[in-house]
């Protein structure tokens, strides 16, 4: 950077004030919803309705009779909750009174809970009725005594779980609807944490700030050219990652929410149909729930659907089905510590000319920067230069810019190591094609080394997923007297097929080099977290815990 | 605002560092378009077609030969250009290197822009052959000595102008394609400035910053829905305020510019129809122009094209023309000071279902904030109060927000005043309906005082244009013994109409009450700026300099 010799004219008597300057922060689209819309249909839960008007007094409320409850700027409230209104109420209540949400996975153990709870040093927690026993347990264990607030989804209708707790209706009409809620004082100030977990063992708390979640939230729409009015189905967790920054997007665009307690074919398909869906999110699992449906649950659709996808890249026969039953598949990548998706497979026109065995191809990659996030780079990590765009060399995907987190909560050692270099290092191994598309090959520690070669467990698993029998594949490292480490393969078949371990085994040597066939097939239900994820730690655990004879 | 009595735990070791933030600029658009999307086509013009990667590497080269020329951050470089794809370099090129980009209406008179380039303190200035005469008698009056680089545009096919000059191609061809390009320090650096005239006499530097331009460019695509690839038709002037931040927001979606040197109505159909062109914008004129063209000239259209109009509320006859003739019209507002429309009329679906009377008149109001756009309100401006939203009281009309610019250059003073209050004060006058959308009523200085009652120029313009012989009408004060003031009515009639004094006044006193009816008529052409904009200070001046007779 040169700096100037002289005094820049344009920085004199040209300074911020109150009429050109206010932080940004993704409160302010629910404001502008409910005033240029307020009839506006914001939200469909059950027979629910709740218009743009509704949500947002419901929010201030919420705000107000946290801050009548003593919360502060800084102070954590933690939401235990399924994908319901209170949910999305919560992801502008807790931070219009200053607060931070923690959202928590409804699918962690009492003990994961206990110790965020701790972490976080949460001051009210709202939990689903369903989850109130997990949460007691949870506190059981926690040192923090957080005010606790049950949530009575209507959808809801075990009434054998019934626990004597403050009720959120009833606390929320202790606020007030045109409380004056506060804006951050700085668009850096924290809008929300979330503990990563599920594919590590190692929980940090990623800690995003309202300027973050004001351009994510844009870049979801910008990216996606998901336009005015669009209609939203929550199949993703808004407890993965605040929902991806998806409950801010939609204010954005004055959208409508068509909540989702369980994530079931039926349930999908009707809301689909029922509401005209635009778009929805989720891991290639839910596709395959979808589209493994029976005829009698799925119902004709009058329009295209986006669907985005993530996690895992989307198998071809997969996209083949999707596309015949009327969407329009797109493969986003990111992380909680990226605020959700940050990488989008921006397609080519053209592309869509070619065979589908190649557009699945190269929809498999993960892609390109969303336009909010400034730097996206496959580098070498000792020496942080860029791997040859060569499709080939590995590296370890790095992110750099405004949709990257504040940092790991009360870990500043984490922080520094993640940030090293001027980068955030994802532990994400890729390629960089030369296209300047990502594609990832492995997570750092998903990596197999046998014989001092590296084996990228994904590229395993693409050439068993390509076999017709294979629903889902997994491969793991074993540890090998010989070789150090070889590739051991979970297998989950579809249903009704059949194939054994010397089936797969010939098909992988057809399709892979030899020492990347695996040693081992185990034929079993692989692990997944919430969202998706397959869960490798078990297997690893599974591994390491068995004694597994190398065939 | 209260404040935490207690640390913020969220505000310890979660620093702003270079992996987690970088200034906002919308610079970077134009790297990501072309890196994403290199062979896509960005630029349009008569047989000249550039894609993506060829466009950034030109903007580049140009930042690279204005930094070798002397040109550092701070510095102003000014240009006199039509709507070419020199113009759209600029607005990458100029501020790649840390300089301000100066667009110069090409319209003004040589000793305005000689007052411009020596209060910019311009160091070099791009300048388009045609426009050559114009600049060199503007630099024979102005202090300042700029390095002069000429453009020739290969659609301006005049060789009687020819002067000797350094050629813009020569200059960019010294520049490095691969540059370093230089981020702003701060996204609160200036990007460009520009001055305001036309409707005033009294012209001010607008400086703009990166920050809004990244918001506002963001804000245009999000409002409007504008989604990747777009297709967009330059009949709006670039030198006016920076094309409504349009040069930018088109890199954004990698979408296509389709620059038009001449804005006629030949022109306009034919681009309309050879490259699909989805968006254009510009003052009700432009519409007019393109309905009033004969069947020889029209072309049809096989797809929806989205019109964005400002300046003036465009007539329900023109807006029922323009549906027939496949336009989806809205209607935007703003002010160089706001970075161009940050105000939309966001259309209601429900309305559609209206009568088409009611359609326009709820489609001439101006409406609600952009999303990048905070606050929008009718205040008094002597207590700061917001106006009673009952579509009646009137009130200036404020904006607050991330799209305000950062103020007037060298005007202190002013832009103290602008800003007075929190507020930016437009001095345009309106009321608030009570749906929170505004509607103007007036300049502050065009309305009339008659008798002490206010009467609000436009008010009885739009009377005036409800006559169909009426084409154009402007209203302006007339200095009368009686009254203090009584309105003045200018009048251009439609082609092969005709009417009188006598019919339009019969026609106002249908329509108005009687001390709001012109006192006189005149028909004549009404004066207007490059960009469609009645001046009524010229109009102002006939009526001071003429004698004429209250009739």
């Amino acid at each position: 950077m040169n700096k100037p010799l002289k005094p820049n004219p344009y920085n004199t008597d040209l300074d911020r004030n109150p009429a050109n300057f206010q932080p940004l922060t993704p409160l302010a689209f629910l404001e502008r919803a409910a005033s240029v819309f307020p009839d506006q249909t914001a939200i469909i839960h059950g027979d629910l309705r709740r218009s743009y008007v509704e949500f947002y007094a419901r929010s201030r409320q919420l705000a107000s009779a946290l801050t009548q409850h003593g919360i502060s700027r800084g102070d954590t409230v933690s939401a235990l909750l399924a994908n319901t209104p209170a949910m999305l109420e919560c992801h502008y209540g807790v931070p219009m009174c200053g607060a931070v949400l923690h959202s928590i996975n409804t699918r962690m153990d009492a003990a994961v809970i206990a110790f965020q709870l701790n972490h976080a040093e949460t001051k009210i927690t709202i939990v689903d009725r369903e989850f109130m026993p997990l949460m007691q347990e949870a506190l059981a264990l926690a040192n923090v005594k957080p005010l606790l607030i049950q949530y009575d989804d209507p959808t809801f209708r075990d009434q054998t779980i019934a626990v004597d707790a403050l009720d959120y209706e009833d606390f929320l009409m202790q606020g007030d609807a045109q409380f004056d809620w506060f804006m951050p004082e700085d668009e850096w100030d924290a809008i929300s944490i979330n503990y990563t977990s599920g594919t590590t063992g190692d929980p940090k708390g990623v800690v995003s700030h309202h300027r973050g979640a004001y351009l994510l939230a844009q870049g979801n729409a910008l990216t996606t050219s998901m336009g005015k009015h669009a209609v939203y189905l929550w199949t993703l967790p808004m407890f993965h990652c605040n929902g991806w920054c998806f409950p801010w997007t939609l204010s954005a665009i004055a959208g409508t929410h068509v909540c989702l307690r369980y994530v079931r074919a039926d349930a999908i398909w009707n809301a689909l149909s029922d509401y005209n869906v635009t778009h929805l999110c989720g891991a290639p699992i839910v596709m395959s729930l979808m589209i493994t449906a029976t005829d009698e649950i799925k119902r004709p659709l009058n329009h295209t659907v986006q669907f985005f996808t993530a996690a895992a890249p989307p198998p071809q026969k997969l996209l083949a089905d999707m596309k015949s039953a009327g969407f329009d598949v797109t493969h986003l990548y990111g992380l909680t510590e990226t605020y959700g998706p940050s990488v989008v497979n921006d397609w080519h026109q053209s592309w869509s000319d070619l065979p589908e065995a190649k557009q699945a191809e190269l929809k498999s990659r993960q892609g390109v920067r969303y336009l909010p996030l400034e730097g996206l780079d496959v580098l070498d990590p000792d020496t942080m230069a860029p791997v040859p765009r060569d499709g080939k060399t590995m590296g370890e995907v790095m992110f750099r810019g405004n949709v990257v987190m504040k940092g790991y909560f009360k870990s500043a050692k984490a922080t520094q190591a993640a940030f090293a270099g001027g980068w955030f290092h994802s532990g994400d191994l890729g390629v960089m094609h030369p296209d300047g598309y990502v594609q990832l090959k492995d997570r750092s520690k998903d990596i197999i080394i046998s014989g001092g070669e590296n084996i990228s467990s994904i590229e395993v698993e693409e050439a068993l997923y390509r076999h017709p029998a294979v629903a889902i594949a997994a491969v793991v490292a074993m540890p090998h007297d010989k070789w150090g480490e070889t590739p051991c393969a979970f297998i989950e078949l579809v249903e009704g097929q059949t194939a054994t371990a010397e089936t797969l085994r010939a098909w992988c040597r057809e399709h892979l080099a030899s020492y990347k066939v695996p040693s081992k097939f185990v034929f079993t239900e692989i692990p997944r977290t919430s969202t998706g994820k397959i869960q490798k730690f078990v297997l690893r655990e599974q591994v390491r815990d068995q004694t597994f004879i190398a065939e």
